[in-house]
């Protein structure tokens, strides 16, 4: 069957109190339009139809990478007029599904699930039993268990009320059906809209028997309204990502105090402090370890290797047993060797660092080819940039940089060399031999330093 | 009607095994006596007499800001008499309320209400249904529903046990019945205490009709008796404040983890990470992003400005559009312009950095005043003190200072000066001009770097 | 009566997905089978046999240290398998308690009143009673409420399985009779293994009186099977432990945000902020405050001291009345005296500070000997590493180091002493005077800083 989907996404929020339309609210760093559509690209439909409405521009603009169709709402006149926007460009299909862009957590499986549903009739829908149905609209059922209707919760007789099977929204329809049923809902009801859920009544009208499904969870099917449910489903779903990774072997401190916006890929025996953020595609080897409140965003960590507390990395690749932090910053093309060490209050930017090397303390490393077994002292700062361009700094295996050191780039350090601590560097230093460049000691004697005003005379 | 507030403060709060009297021990950030005095307050009454005891002297040091009369009560003989005590200061006025000290999170729309019932009885009590009522005294009611008494869970019949609905000690009275009725009470009870509570019979005795009003939620009038009870308020008071922020516009990553000890102010559509920790009065303008595990003190932070991870910010002022951190440090004083940028491990002092100045990394600036565009290099050190005084560095626009400089205080460096990497500056550098203090590069062909001995010969 | 115990830690843990054995994975920082040794040592058995299958080098390796007697178990064949291991080991004794390697949280107390069973009886057992039993083997008692069969769960008819007493396998036996019963168990069951649960009936059946007793709480006799439910047991110990310090006297920001992973000592009014980690042995003073996300390990802080935020110490032994970061790095050796400071971006190492004296920024200060009332300028750093062996620096009382100098090792500055801004100090200073090093500051006014083309010509 030719599958279509309906994402609407043109709703605009008004409780998240915000200047950016709902759908481009994050859960876990990307928009929940971005999570709905991922649900529905798992299904590999035909063709994704997006009807946006609310900040429409900026919604196209911020998921152009969408491959979707865009179909306009211009008026908001219900959900059914929704999706009625959506049938012009889904016309050829055979089924269509009706999904929210304000629904992030629905999962494939269920989905799949409910597609199913759909080869042996015209029209099903999930449905969801909650604890507390209040406000919802019940699934009113027969005594053989087939769906009547669907009544809202201020229309529902007490006995309706105390139904505690609800609708969720999300159906899949023949789309001939579908289209019929669209143009026969009427705006008879408070808002004077056009409900998506009348198609239902329709349906069993005329004699379709509506199938039912329902997701694993209750969250799959939870809509953000404002920042507090927002912020729920983020925890719930980071829950869910903690959990799959404790059942992969990671060892976790706290899973209510991991945060991961994007993938973690982490081997087993791999650990995890609590308050770590992970951002963007990050990978550990077996039995690395990160240590409490670190950031790391688009990085590699070789098996073994230690990421120390209170770092942030981002865009590194770190090798076999090497040890970082704490308090150590990484920018993007940092490389660090196997077992190279990079210490305290120390930033590294697109630099190599070779094997067994150290920059252990209060330096800036940038733009720099370090050799391996290389010792960079204390407060070594490579002077990378002279106000227009950046400029490269190279030093050879074995070299050992004087701390508190500046190397100006363009400059050389051979292998095997010694920098004198404290010198400035501006011209290539040979191999093998101390270089330096500092000033004379002397001492003042007659020199009185200035000293506080006594309180008291 | 002339209201007085009878807030009874003179709790040493044994179970919280502490040096300090139990009021003084703070619930974010402020002493729970402050929150129940602002409580008080809001109700705008004609005086508020605080009755202190166990470490009085501190009690009145720490809080000697409060606009109220002090009262002692020297023995410590019960509710009752420490009541009573604070009669004499109120003998003017119509009605009293009494509060307590170590009930911190009641809510001023709770007061209004309980005060309002005042104006039709001489009585008027708060009390509340807990789902578990033992150990609180139990509201009995005839059946018509009007307080008879108020029984001691210990004295309690099974019956009685059963009532969910408990005193909860505050009340508000015609203050010469209260006075009357305090005369009344007597000891005879386990603890040989006056116990404000006997108050109820004796009304209800005289034909008062007591009425009765309940809080908004459980712990408004939940007490503070010990450090983990403390604790629950505390999460409780955030979880709220978190919450107030979301329905305002804000987006917190997690409302679990935040915690606020003050005033937090911020626009719609700012952005809070995780493990964020703010004091005192803090402003965030619309958009403004506050990475993980930040401490922000009484600063503002302009519109679309960015705080990155890890940095602590304190008494700093912060333009539109800038960047700050990862590992920033921002001192009281600290004035941000428009789009600059201060990066890692870089301390700022009572200084003024212009728009689109960058201080990216190692750096200590103190006592400057820095233009526009400047750039600082790595490492750089504004030597602002001699021992005795602080002097001040100030550097023109346009400015650019080589990395792992030093610049002497008091010293100028003029608009568009340049200044070579790792120079003591200790005289003004004239502008458009390169200035540099540095030693002479020379190399040593002879000279071996000491090796560590072979393990093996 | 002499006690043995027989401790069970042959199991692999498959569902921990680990290259390690289950019961070396670590709650509160050390691993699970050391947690049911310190339990079972409360009692002070006259032995402690372990037995040891998969992983079995890594754990004997690993947990050298434990006092106790290991036998293997070659092949895993029950759990009454495993016991009869042990009996060889403990056959000179009377009792044999049995515990589980991969159950952590067992009080003392819980076993002490097991054992105390054992004194009337052959057999006493551990059960439990829990809200959802499904799974575990149920204790059928018969109307006199006495012990007669343990039924599996799949073998339990619908009453049955309604019991909610379940067995939790910890049992203490005769040591002559619990090795006649072991002999007599068979393995006719799913699993073909030798199950400890058949000696429950095997001891009915020859009319002993079973004795029970259940645990204070349900995650005493908890077991950890995979990750998930191990980081659920971390935090409910983690829990006990922040509770057990704010009865003592001891205030937490968020008891849900401590970790401690070994011991923390702490008097009477200290204060511990959100998402500190402590580990090994820590010691806090009366009223030391410790700051948000800093991580404490090894150290004695003060009386009155406060490490600020985001600080990392380890093996540090500070002074009363000392500050202490924010970002502050301290290293093994680190001493700090009364009343010191020490500010962000700073690392001590293997170094004395005396009393009053100031290390504020952007330092490292390693080997070193600091006297009283020293001042350390921004940026200073201890050139102590020539690159074979470490070299130390003494500073006398009351010397001035200005920002950004070098001090090369071994090398002294006397007291009263002062060294220039951006100096590298190569010999020592004397006393009382100036002391500098640097380059001599020139201007050339030819010179034209490299400008970034202009984009538009």
């Amino acid at each position: 069957m030719m599958l279509g989907v309906a994402l609407l996404a043109a709703g605009q929020g008004k409780r998240m109190r915000s200047a950016w339309p709902k759908v481009l609210h994050r859960l876990a760093g990307r928009p929940l339009l971005a999570h709905a559509f991922e649900a529905a690209s798992s299904l590999q439909p035909e063709r994704i139809c997006i009807v946006y409405g609310h900040g429409g521009d900026l919604v196209r603009s911020q998921m152009s990478e969408l491959d979707c169709v865009w179909v306009e709402q211009a008026e908001q006149l219900g959900t059914g007029h929704a999706v009625r926007q959506a049938m012009i460009r889904l016309a050829d299909l055979d089924r269509v599904l009706v999904l929210y862009g304000d629904v992030p957590l629905i999962e494939p499986e269920t989905l799949a699930r409910l597609v199913a549903l759909a080869e042996d009739t015209s029209l099903a829908l999930l449905t969801v039993r909650l604890a507390d149905p209040t406000g919802y609209g019940r699934i009113v059922r027969d005594r053989q268990g087939r769906v009547q209707r669907i009544v809202e919760h201020g229309d529902a007789s007490a006995e309706e009320q105390a139904i505690d099977e609800v609708n969720t929204g999300i159906l899949i329809a023949d789309r001939a059906r579908l289209n019929d049923w669209l143009g026969r809902i009427g705006t008879a009801n408070a808002q004077r809209e056009y409900y998506l859920t009348d198609v239902i009544g329709l349906a069993v009208e005329d004699g379709v028997a509506v199938a039912t499904t329902a997701p694993a969870r209750h969250e799959e099917v939870a809509g953000v309204n404002d920042r507090i449910q927002l912020a729920q489903l983020e925890r719930l779903y980071q829950r869910r990502l903690a959990e799959d990774l404790m059942r992969d072997g990671v060892a976790l401190a706290d899973p209510a105090r991991l945060d991961i916006r994007g993938r973690l890929l982490a081997e087993r025996d791999s650990f995890i402090d609590v308050n770590v953020v992970v951002e963007g595609e990050v990978r550990l080897g077996e039995g690395a370890r990160i240590g409490p409140n670190c950031l790391l965003r688009d990085s590699v960590i070789g098996a073994g290797s230690e990421i120390l507390a209170n770092s942030v990395l981002e865009g590194a690749r770190i090798g076999v047993g090497a040890r970082v932090g704490p308090f150590a910053r990484l920018r993007p093309g940092t490389e660090l060797g196997d077992a190279s060490r990079v210490g305290n209050f120390v930033e590294i930017k697109k630099s190599a660092i070779g094997s067994g090397s150290k920059v252990n303390h209060l330096s800036y490393i940038g733009d720099a080819r370090i050799g391996s077994d290389v010792n960079i002292g204390a407060g070594t700062i490579t002077c990378n940039y002279d106000g227009a361009a950046k400029h490269e700094t190279r030093i050879g295996d074995g070299a050992f940089i004087g701390s508190n050191s500046a190397l100006v780039a363009p400059v050389e350090v051979g292998p095997g060399a010694t920098i004198g601590a404290g010198s400035v560097i501006t011209r290539d230093a040979p191999p093998e031999c101390l270089t330096l460049a500092r000033g004379r000691q002397v001492t003042l004697d007659n020199w009185v330093r200035p000293r506080k005003p006594s309180k008291k005379p």
